[in-house]
């Protein structure tokens, strides 16, 4: 359904940091928000915040970097809970503050062990989880629960 | 592929706004990020961002309004264009700063007049459009080109 580059050849991205870096409008805090999609079903996994180094590491890696604003940090996702994401293609949007990733996502996206992070819906007034808890959040963190 | 209400009952989303409203956790200029996805395809359409009237107005109405931080002001999407984009349910993720919308788009969500803003990806170390414009700027918006 998307489009993307042939599943093992990453060099299409390696090769672009520095037209995808000019292309990209970086946000007042140097951030720019990243979807995550799963390149074969389309499904939304998640939206995070990229930062120039996380864009880098992301294209040079092959695998989705993030910069936490919680952790004021760069973030390998998985890193903590082995979930990560083998990056297939990026995007950018029509006015460059918008990526749009296109990921193989290994095990869950959620660091609540749901497949991906849009589960609450409205349903008879109230907000239902509409995704199963399809692994345990202890057995991706311990018992510490950082996410990631 | 993404589940969704029937089409043509949308009192989930009417009488949800008290509990969706209370679940988003606004950023500091009361904007929180909202991805519209194509709700039969999965085609991730663009990001916009809403605040607190924009939630209001498309779970009240039916179709999705945002924020337009360049215009300051609500932006009916479509109301230039006639582009709109009918909700069908609305996702809100773990923790409660980002919305997804799934819709269906009438024509094209993107102010060029490709399907998806998303359309510009590396291929041979350079940034090349991977979408197709299927109506004309001019066609959408006359001479004048604002977008929405």
């Amino acid at each position: 359904m998307t489009e993307s580059g042939s599943n093992n050849d990453r060099s299409h991205l390696a090769g672009a940091t520095s037209v995808i870096l000019d292309a990209i409008t970086f946000d007042a805090n140097g951030l720019v928000p990243a979807i995550a999609q799963q390149a074969d079903s389309g499904e939304v996994l998640m939206l995070a915040w990229m930062n120039r180094d996380a864009v880098e590491e992301t294209l040079k890696t092959g695998f989705a970097h993030y910069y936490s604003r919680s952790r004021k940090a760069l973030w390998r996702k998985g890193e903590t809970s082995g979930q990560t994401q083998s990056v297939r293609d990026i995007r950018i949007d029509c006015d460059g503050d918008t990526v749009l990733l296109l990921v193989d996502q290994k095990g869950v996206a959620c660091h609540t062990g749901r497949h991906n992070c849009f589960f609450r819906a409205p349903r008879d007034g109230s907000l239902r989880d509409v995704h199963p808890v399809v692994t345990s959040p202890d057995a991706l963190y311990g018992k510490s629960g950082d996410g990631g």
